[in-house]
This record gives C-alpha cells, sequence and structure tokens, in this order.
C-alpha cells in the first residue's frame, strides 16, 4: 500500500489556494474587459446624441469611429439585454427559490425517515461492527449540502451572464479596432466565467466537506453520502437553466425570424423588430448560463460520485486524506493548466486575421489537454498510494496508480476527441454538412453518433476494468478537468453573437459587423464543441452516479434477465423521446407567443417599420420569460419526478433499469440532436454564404434547397438549443435523485411489488 | 402436473389439418379473384383496341365501361409491373441464393467446431448425466433447417408479390362496378397471401420437427435447438425483402415525384413519367413482399424461441408432445380465427360507401382479436398441463396453465393497442396529424412511443413474471397469431395503391380514381396499424430471442455493472442509428441514380412530354433493382456481421449487452420513425386534401405550411419505408444469429479478452 508523497496538511494547502488563484485570476479579466469604456467620457455623458469630446485613443482604422452617438447607442441596447437577463433570471429565481425550499423539505423528509427520524448512532451500511451517524443526521447535511450546491450554481450562472451582458456591447466597440481585439474581449469575458465557476465550484466544496468533517469525524461514509446533497443541489439548477433557457432563447428566436425575416422581410437584429432584445437575452440565458448550470452540474457530480465510492474504498475505510480529496486536486490543477492555456490566447499570441479565430480556439482545446495530461500524471503520483482498493459492488479491487492516472486521462482525451467528432460533422467546411445542403438529408448527422459512442465506450471499459465506478467518475471528471477552458471558449459565442446584434441595432458600418460575424461563426463551430464536451461529460457522470447509486441501495447486480430491470431498461430508453417532445412542443407554445405579439406591434404601432417609433422590447422580454418559465413544468417534472414515482412504486430494481436504459438512450438522442441541429443550421448558413461554386449552385436566398435548409433549421435549431442540451441533465438529474434517495427507496420503495 | 387434454395423436393431426384448411382457403381466394376477367374475352383478345364485342354484364353503373382500349391498358400495364416485380426478386434471388449457400457453410463449420467436428454423442448441455446427439448433428441440421426457412420465405414472399400483381389490375377494373366490389378483390388477394404465409410456414415447420425427430429421437433439446436455424433462415431472408425492397420503393418513389411532380409538374402515377412503372413495382416488392418476409421471419422466430425454451422445460424433460407443441396449437387455431374473421369482410357484409371502408379494416383487428381470446384460452385449456415448470435461466419455474393463457393475450391485445395508437398518431383524423401540419412539428410523431412502449413493457412484465423467457415467447405469438388476417389488411394497401395508378395510367375516368383513392387512404392508415404490430412484435421476440440466447450461451446473468456488458449496451443502442443513417444514405444514393435517368429520359427522347412516344420503364425498374440490392450490402453487413464480430471477438457477455441495447433503442427509433414519417406523410395530404377549414387555412398546393410539409415528406417517407420497418429486421436478426451460433461463442468467441 504505501502512503502518499502529498502530505494531508498539503492537499489541504493546495486545494483552496489553487481555487482562489482561478478567483483571482477571473477578477484579473473581469477588470481588462472592464477598461474597454462604454461611455463617451464622463463630461459627454448627459450631452445626448451627436457630442464630439475628442476621446480619439482607439480612433484606429475607421472614419467616424469616435462617433458617441454609436457609443451611447450600444450602451443603451447593452442595458436593455442586461436587463432583460436579469429580470429573466430573478422571475426564474422566485420559482427556483420556491422549489429549492420544497425540495429541501422533501429530502430531509425522505431520508430523514428512513431510520424512523431517530436521533441515535447506527450500525454502518458497509461495515455493521461500526458504529455510524444516524440517519437523522445525513438528512440534515444532505439538505444543507443540497442548498450549497444550489446556490453556488446559482451565483455562479448569475455572475457569468452578468459579466456577458457587460462585455458583449464592449466587443462591438473593440471590433472598431480590429479583430484582434474584439476577439480578446469576448474571450476574457467568457474566462471570467469559466474560471469563476469552476474556482467558485471546487472552494464550496473544499469548505462544506471541511465543515460537514467538524460533526462527522471518522464517519467518512457518512460525510460523503451527505455531501452528494451538493450534486443534486447543482444539477436540478441545472434543469432550470438548461431547459427554461432553452426554451427562452428559442422561443425569442423562432418568434422574432418568422415575423420579422419571413414575414416582413427585415433582416436579423434589426431593431424596428420587438423581438430583437429577448432574442439577445436568450442567448445570454440560454447559451451562457444554461451551459454554465450544465457543466457545474456535471463537475459537482462527478465530484460527488468520485467522493462517495472512495469513501468506502481503502481511502476512506483507512483514512487516507490526500488520496481521499484526489478528485478535488485534480479539479485544483485543473484551473491552474486552463489559467496558462488562457494566456496562449489572449497573451502569448495575437489574432491579426480572421482566419486565426478558430484555430486559435482550437488550440486553446489541444493546449489544455496536452497539459492536464501532464497535470494529471504528477497529481496521480504525488496525491495516490502506489496501490490501494476501490470498492467494486460488494467487493474490494486491488488498483495501481498508473491505472487511476489512465482513468483520469482516457475521459480527458474523449472529450478531446468528441469535440472535434463534433466540429466535423456541424462545420460548414467539411463534407457532411456540405451533404445536408445537398439535400435536406439527415443521414450525416445520424452518423455523427458514431465515434462519439466508441469513444465513450472505451473510456468506459479503461475506466471500469480498472477501477470499477470510481474509475468512471474520476474519467468524467478527467473530461471536466478543463471546464474552465471549455466554459470560456463556449461563452465567447454568445458574447460574439450578441456583439453582432447591437453593432446592427447601433448602425454601425458593414465592416464592423463583417468583424463580429466572424467572431460568431468561430463561436458556433465551438459551441458544437462545448455541446459534444457536456453531453460526453454527462454520460460518464451519469454513470458513475448510476454506480454509486447501486452501491448505495446495496443491489449487487443489475440483471437484465429480470423482469423488473428489463421493463426499467425499456421505459428508460423511451424517456428521451418523451422529455424531446415535450421541450419541443414547449418551444413552439412559447414561441407562438411571442410570434402573436411581434405581430400585434407591428400591426398597431404606427411608424414601427418606417423606424420612427421604437417597438416595445419589454413586452417580448415578458413573454419569453412567462412562456419559458410556464413551458419549462411538464418537462422538468417529468425529470425531477420519474426518480421518485419508480423508486417509491417499483423500487431499486426498476429503478436502476430506468437509469440505464436512460442513459445509453439519451446519450444518442442528445448527440444526434445537437449535430443535426448544428448541420441544418450551418447547412442553412453555407447556402446563404455561397462562398464556393457548391454552395453557389444551390443559393440563392429563396431557392428550393435554402428554403428546404430554412425550414430544416426550424426543426434543428430547437433540437440543438433546447432538446439536446437538456437530455444532459435528464439523464445526469435522474442518476443523483436516486443516489441522494437511494436509502429511503431500499428501506420504502416498491410499494407495488410489496401490495401484490 | 398432469396430462394434457388434447392427446398427442390429436395434436400431431390438428396441426396439419389447420395448415391445409389455411392453403385451402387461400386458393379459394385466389380462385375467386381470377374470376374478375382481365382480357376483353377470347374472341376479341387479338382483335387490337378498341374492339367491343358485347361483354356487358359487368356494365353496371358507368358509360363506357366495357371499352377494351381501357380493359387492354390495365392488362398491359399490370402485365408491365408483374414483370418488373419479378425481375427484381429474381436479381434479388441470384444474392440471396449466393448469400444463403455461403451462410449455410458457414454454420455448418461454426457450430460444427464447437466439439471439433466430433461425431461421437456427448454428455447434454443442460443434464449431464444423459447423452445428447453430438453438435456435429446440430451443426448438419441446424444447417438445413436454415435452408427450410429460407426457402419457405422465399416461396412465400414470391407468392404473395404474384397475387398482388395479380390482383392490382383487376381491382381498377372492378371499381368501375363500386367501391364495395374493388375493395373485396382488393381484400381478398391480401388474404391469399395472408394465409399463405401463415399456413406454409406453420406447415413447413410442423414437417420439419416431425422428420427431424426421426434422428433426434428422445433428445428434445437437440432436436429444437437445430430448428432454430428455421428462425435464421426466415429473418435472413427478411434483411434482403425488407431492406432491399424498401430501398427500391422509394429510391422509385422519391426519383418519380421529384422529377415528374416538381420539376415537369406531371401528376402522380403519370405514364409519361419514366418511373412510373418501377414506382408501382416498389410498392409490391417493398410493402408486400417485404412486409411477408419481415412478419414470416417474426413468426418463424418466435415459434422457434418458444420451442427451443420449451425443450428444456418439463415438457421437453418429460416429453410431453402435445404441450410442447402448444406454440404451434396457437398457431394453428388463428388460422381458423382469422379464416372466420376474413368471411366478416368478404361475405358476412357488404361495403356499400366509401366511408366504411376504414371501419370495415378496423373491425378485422378487433373480431380477430376478440375471436382469438377464446381461441386461446380454448388452446390453454386443452394442450397444457394444469401445471408444469418452464426453464428460467438455471432454475425450473413452476407455471399454471391459466398463467400461460394470460402471457398469449396479453401479447395479443398489447398488438391491438399498439395499432390503434399508431392510427391515432398518422391518421388525418385526429390531432397529431393536424398538429405536425400547423408547423412540421416533430413532436406528436416523437410522442407517439409512449403508449407503444408501455403497452410492450406491461406485456414483458406479465409474461416474464409468470413464464420467463417462455412467456415472452408466446407473448410474441399471441401477438402474432392473427397474422393472416394483419397481413391481409396490410397487403390490401398496396395493391389498392396499385390499382388507383393503374386506372390514372389507363386514362380511366375521375370517378374511378376517387374509389381506387378512398380504398388507397384507408390502406395506409392500415399500413401504419400493420407495421405498428411489426415492431411490436419484434421486440417481443427479440426478447424472446436474446433470453434463449443467454439460457444457449449458459450465461446466467446479464450484469449491466460489468464493464462488457455496459459498453456493449452502450454501442448496442447506438447500432439503430447507424443502420438508419446507412438506409437513409441508400435510399438518396439510389433516389438520385433514379432522378439522372429520369431526366436523361425526359431531355432526350422527343414526343415524351407530349405523351407521343413511350418512355423506357424497363431501364427504371433495372436501375432501381440494381442500385437497391448494390445499396443495401452495406446496412444488411452491419447487420448479419455485428453479432459475428462482437461474439468472436468480444465474447457473449459483450454480446449480450450489444442485444438488449439494440432491442431497448431499436424498438424506439422504429416506432419514432414510422410515425414521424406516417404523420408529416399525412400532414402533406391533409393540407392538399384541404377538406377542413382548419385544412383549407394551410393550404392550398404550393403555400408555406405546404412547401415544409412535402420537404418533411421527402425525409418521413424513407423514414417510415425503410428505415423503420427494417430496423425490425436488425434487432430480430441480431438476436437470432446470435441464439443460433451461441454455442460457437461460447465455446471460442471472445478472443480478444482471451489474448489481453
Amino acid at each position: 500500500m504505501g502512503a502518499s508523497i502529498l502530505s494531508d496538511f498539503g492537499a489541504e494547502i493546495l486545494i483552496p489556494v489553487c481555487a482562489v488563484i482561478g478567483i483571482a485570476f477571473s477578477l484579473v479579466q473581469w477588470v481588462l474587459v472592464s477598461k474597454v469604456k462604454l461611455s463617451p467620457g464622463r463630461e459627454s455623458v448627459n450631452n445626448g446624441s451627436g457630442a464630439k469630446n475628442g476621446y480619439s485613443d482607439y480612433l484606429i482604422e475607421e472614419e467616424g469611429l469616435n462617433d458617441h452617438s454609436v457609443v451611447l447607442k450600444c450602451a443603451e441596447i447593452q442595458s436593455a439585454i442586461s436587463e432583460g437577463a436579469t429580470s429573466f433570471l430573478f422571475t426564474e429565481y422566485q420559482y427556483v427559490g420556491i422549489f429549492m425550499v420544497a425540495f429541501a423539505i422533501l429530502i430531509f423528509i425522505f431520508l430523514g425517515s428512513v431510520e424512523g427520524f431517530s436521533s441515535k448512532s447506527q450500525p454502518c451500511t458497509y461495515d455493521k461492527s461500526k458504529i455510524c451517524k444516524p440517519a437523522l443526521a445525513t438528512a440534515a447535511f444532505s439538505t444543507i449540502s443540497f442548498l450549497l450546491g444550489a446556490i453556488t450554481s446559482v451565483v455562479s450562472g448569475f455572475l457569468g451572464m452578468k459579466i456577458a451582458t457587460y462585455a458583449n456591447a464592449r466587443t462591438t466597440l473593440e471590433a472598431r479596432k480590429g479583430v484582434g481585439k474584439a476577439f480578446i474581449t469576448a474571450f476574457r469575458s467568457g474566462a471570467v466565467m469559466g474560471f469563476l465557476l469552476a474556482a467558485n465550484g471546487l472552494l464550496v466544496l473544499y469548505i462544506a466537506i471541511n465543515l460537514f468533517k467538524l460533526y462527522y469525524g471518522d464517519d467518512w461514509s457518512g460525510l460523503f453520502e451527505a455531501i452528494t446533497g451538493y450534486g443534486l443541489g447543482g444539477s436540478s439548477m441545472a434543469l432550470f437553466g438548461r431547459v427554461g433557457g432553452g426554451i427562452y432563447t428559442k422561443a425569442a428566436d423562432v418568434g422574432a425570424d418568422l415575423v420579422g425575416k419571413v414575414e416582413r422581410n427585415i433582416p436579423e437584429d434589426d431593431p424596428r423588430n420587438p423581438a430583437v432584445i429577448a432574442d439577445n437575452v436568450g442567448d445570454n440565458v440560454g447559451d451562457i448560463a444554461g451551459m454554465g448550470f450544465d457543466l457545474f452540474g456535471s463537475y459537482a457530480e462527478s465530484s460527488c460520485a468520485a467522493l462517495v465510492v472512495a469513501s468506502i474504498s481503502s481511502f476512506g475505510i483507512n483514512h487516507e486524506l490526500t488520496p481521499m480529496l484526489y478528485p478535488l486536486i485534480i479539479s485544483s490543477v485543473g484551473i491552474i493548466v486552463c489559467l496558462i492555456t488562457t494566456l496562449f490566447a489572449t497573451d502569448f499570441f495575437e489574432i491579426k486575421a480572421v482566419k486565426e479565430i478558430e484555430p486559435s480556439l482550437k488550440w486553446q482545446l489541444i493546449i489544455s489537454t496536452a497539459l492536464m495530461t501532464n497535470g494529471i500524471g504528477i497529481v496521480s503520483w504525488i496525491a495516490l498510494p502506489s496501490s490501494f482498493t476501490i470498492f467494486n459492488f460488494g467487493d474490494q479491487k486491488a488498483v495501481k496508480n498508473w491505472q487511476l492516472f489512465l482513468c483520469v486521462a482516457v475521459g480527458l482525451w474523449a472529450g478531446l476527441i468528441i469535440g472535434f467528432v463534433t466540429e466535423y460533422y456541424t462545420s460548414n467546411a467539411y463534407s457532411p454538412v456540405q451533404d445536408v445542403a445537398d439535400s435536406c438529408r439527415t443521414g450525416a448527422a445520424t452518423n455523427s453518433c458514431i465515434i462519439p459512442i466508441f469513444a465513450i465506450a472505451i473510456s468506459i471499459f479503461v475506466s471500469f476494468s480498472f477501477a470499477a465506478m470510481y474509475g468512471i467518475a474520476v474519467a468524467a471528471l478527467g473530461m471536466l478537468s478543463t471546464i474552465a477552458t471549455g466554459l470560456a471558449i463556449d461563452a465567447y459565442g454568445p458574447i460574439s453573437d450578441n456583439a453582432g446584434g447591437i453593432a446592427e441595432m447601433a448602425g454601425m458600418s458593414h465592416r464592423i459587423r463583417e468583424r463580429t460575424d466572424a467572431l460568431d461563426a468561430a463561436g458556433n463551430t465551438t459551441a458544437a464543441i462545448g455541446k459534444g464536451f457536456a453531453i460526453g461529460s454527462a454520460a460518464l457522470v451519469s454513470l458513475a452516479l448510476f454506480g454509486a447509486f447501486v452501491s448505495r441501495a446495496a443491489i449487487s447486480t443489475v440483471d437484465v434477465l429480470t423482469p423488473k430491470v428489463f421493463i426499467g431498461l425499456l421505459v428508460g430508453a423511451m424517456l428521451p423521446y418523451w422529455f424531446s417532445a415535450m421541450t419541443m412542443k414547449s418551444v413552439g407554445s412559447a414561441a407562438l407567443k411571442m410570434v402573436e405579439e411581434v405581430r400585434r406591434q407591428f400591426n398597431t404601432i404606427p411608424g414601427l417599420m418606417e423606424g420612427t417609433t421604437k417597438p416595445d422590447y419589454a413586452t417580448c422580454v415578458k413573454i419569453s420569460t412567462d412562456a419559458s418559465i410556464k413551458e419549462m413544468i411538464p418537462p422538468g417534472a417529468l425529470v425531477m419526478l420519474t426518480p421518485l414515482v419508480v423508486g417509491i412504486f417499483f423500487g431499486v430494481e426498476t429503478l436502476s433499469g430506468v437509469l440505464a436504459g436512460s442513459l445509453v438512450s439519451g446519450v444518442q438522442i442528445a448527440i444526434s440532436a445537437s449535430n443535426t441541429g448544428g448541420a441544418w443550421d450551418n447547412a442553412k448558413k453555407y447556402i446563404e454564404a455561397g462562398a464556393s461554386p457548391h454552395a453557389k449552385s444551390l443559393g440563392p436566398k429563396g431557392s428550393d434547397p435554402h428554403k428546404a435548409a430554412v425550414i430544416g433549421d426550424t426543426i434543428g435549431d430547437p433540437l440543438k438549443d433546447t432538446s439536446g442540451p437538456s437530455l444532459n441533465i435528464l439523464i445526469k438529474l435522474m442518476a443523483v435523485e436516486s443516489l441522494v434517495f437511494a436509502p429511503f427507496f431500499a428501506t420504502h420503495g416498491g410499494l407495488l411489488f410489496k401490495l401484490f
């Protein structure tokens, strides 16, 4: 066995230091972004439009750059977007607040009832000879960690969105100076979100563990069971963020396009369109806050899954603190690695031309993965004993430290592979999208499951074989270890998209718009990569949680050849379809309301089409907000209630089947939905751009292939931005919820079978 | 225990008698159809067009009915269709022949190698104290039964298609007398196919069992293991029929429509379109022969799965012949029940108006199900001992006869429910299709999985709980027990469709076309119901085969929590996506070739558009034939090779995972593809027909919603007619292939894991 090289004290110091560095770095980035001034200067703020007062330091490339009316207009639009986004989040948080309280009570009651609310200590689950803390304590601490996870998630999402809406107009203004400056502004803002989220998540988890330890003392399995609530908290917020945000963004987008582009024939992002602000708000709440919530949830869940399994392995049994905290140390090193990686994009190199943007973003992924591989190697060498044992459904399995290194590394690299395959299938630089453009076919996109699934399967096989469910959990952590960079790249996209919208609305020149469009195009591709990551990690995380659930529910096999499990598997495999249908329907209903409002405004507000009167943006924002929150209830209820209903009425075996079924089927649908949607979207753009002879032969706008692509996009858009990403939440949340409630289901569940 | 009421001798008599009655009934129907004369009378056959000689007996409703030129034209078109279909099947059979011989050799070698080609008797697999026939005998008899299954399937499919192409023009001619007469002709022809297939399948299986018994004697488990080859034979032909036929029909259809309807603006089924004959041929080879192959495969497989499990249950161990033959007795009674049911449509009631057609077809399903429930009750009462034991993965499970009755009945009724749900989601009389028409949404169709999956899950739970895998197998048989009626209804559709095409091509009056269109519309709905049945039964059959495979491979649990099984599950769930992408791509490539040929003919043949020259139909038929056979190779190879590759390299555990994964995921995709396609197709028709104010608001032809629906249909059509139905074959064939090769995989498989 032997101890690890890194002392317990060293580990206890290393983690918070890295987290604090991450937070500090994120603040530095914020300061750098804030240096771009959005006001025309203190003296002229109240001068109204048209005032010029010689702030010529950023007059570099274009004439009329310093037109203060433009700057003021940008500031005004930005504040409208920011207000809309804040108003959505606050409205959402009211419901979230009610949900959080209600669910916290539910957790406490259900888990407390396991031992009939007794406050006496009990024999431990995994070692009956020892005495563990009572179930009532687990109930109380699970509830606390649930609330901690939820609040951390909400705060991180909120801050990320704030910086995004703070940075979009600044990116527009920087675009006047050149594409490189605009890129750096957008990317730095993304980094604020990425580092804040990764570091906050780590720090809060670290603090919670140390505080809980004051009560639990040596009962580590009880301690880390209670910590799983943190994952549930993070993930249930992701449900609101992803599903609500997804519905919001597509309702606004589809509503704006259907009336504006199709009926009224005005360009995208035209300020005359009443839904245009809502559309821009949607990018922030859907793509930025939603993605942040999602990845934070994955991160919290995989950490919890790893910790709970470790606590009943030799790390926990022998109270070896450093190896116990291995998952957190990996994440700590990840923050440092991502910090270095970020400097490559913002400081070591400079973007000079449009064509350098996309490679620069891709290099971010490659650099972070390469550096992190070394980081994992070092951590595995110093933080782990050379050999140890891992709990494996009843047995203890002997594992070497290099094997655990391979588990983490295989997850990390699988993420990269999935990302690049996704890009291949959704970028219009390659043949799959061109094929789709040819005939509006779905084939290419459907095909795109194959390599990602094999990559996930190989990761699972390697990590499962080496270190059972712990291996899966750390593989997921490996994939998420570069989360700060991943999120930075991801958030960069919607910021650029918004910047383009602001340029259009502020009436800036064609040249500016071209630059922001180039930023946006690169962002679309990286958004697809980000989605690939999110799905891949969701698959691994869910499996790890599933494994932890099975261990905690004291099931030793999940045998497909029993009717209880098989029907669970079959129905579980159906859930993602049901859920997708619900979310697609929700987007449809919400978009319909938006369409009616936009039509109403065009019909009743005189001078709107002529541009002499301003539309009523706020009503559209309100409609999107209300509709999205109302429409997210049915799909949200499906996800939250399924584990409870199945667990209570059918018991843990059927629930295992449901989890396995929804996992294997949900992953495919999520990949397929994201890539089909991405491919259709880019096929449309490919035809519209008409950059190659092939693309020209299919165009111009209004041709039959173009129309087919536009229709494909109206289905593809909600598929890729609402249904697909929400499926991640479906599979993860059902698994973590089952894990938290496992003792309750094991004790009181399966009512139907008990009755008959 | 106690013996069954029906004696062994009685059972041995009952089965062939019912089968012969079925064949006789089918011949009677053929004779009745043939009474409709397709020649203008013996004297005038050589008189050429325009000759009238007073055959006025069928001059009932319309003027000019007896115009001999019309009759001759119909006969001519019919013979072109019939020739095209025959030529396709014969071309296909050449490849099928090569495949059959090659695969037969493979079976013999693989199974023979299990005991190193030893011809000595060995201890039995399930009871080591007894001596069983050598593996070499199993190899030889499996090969024989494989060939028997394949040949029976091929012959039944061929005959069914022959009668269909024999009946289409006759239906057109009868439509002159009224819709009732036309209905009866089309329905009787469908019945010929249905009864021939059901009765032939039963008879050949019965004879094979009795002949094999001469060699095997008391070694029933060896005997019925060898019989499983029959299922594999039937099912592998279904691969050719469904996939090849599916590609053929959609390539011709899409090719004909894209150039004819869209580019040249000529109506559907216009004789000037060079692909029109190929299109009509496609309906026969895809929908009639394909569906026949598919359901015959299911029937053969579920019988084999039931028999192989029964042979190692108390029936087999105690050599109780009557209960052993219970699956065949169910099918025998099914033939009689369907015979009575058919009389309700053709003799007891008469169709007088168009609106009576659809109810009449639906009543067929209800009547057959209601009667069959009684039939199952009687058979379960007289053919089974009151209690017995069923093999359940190593144990013997005690079962009562009423429990087995419930297993069969639950399958039967689940089929009916799935059928009616499918109809609800794809018929334009209900809101789901109208919703799709509203916005080209996919929601409604995706939703349509929910009830069928619950119906299948409940059937599985009930039958699995009562009688383990035997229960599942007989539930599948229950669903298929009314196969003769199901097929009759199903074949009726394409016959009516063809009849309409012939009326159009022969230049018959609008009134005739209206009648055939009404027949066709009812056929579309019932085709959707038929597909629902096919999918539901495929799910049950595959599970039964999967169970039999697991038993034969001597695995006792398929634990999701082992890496080998889980990666199998994940990759298995991906296979249906891969397969769908392949088949969609195949249809695309084949259609492209057709489009080029049709364009070429329109451009180079002078007078074609004016109708003065005839197009070259034969070249189009040849293109469809060649393309479909070439394009079916990649998806076919995926299905046939996956079990072999996985079994040989990864072993039986991973293969179990793959089978379970592809089963649970494939069922959903199949239902979803069929219903999405059906809903899109009918949404298009709903808008085109413009029968309600709502439909009018979306129309007319050429409006934006209509165009969206047309584009939806170009994806939906191959989804519902090629990809969806082919997925049945994917899941069944992989399972039966695994079952047949199970001893080989168990002995020599898993090379990769053995090496590392």
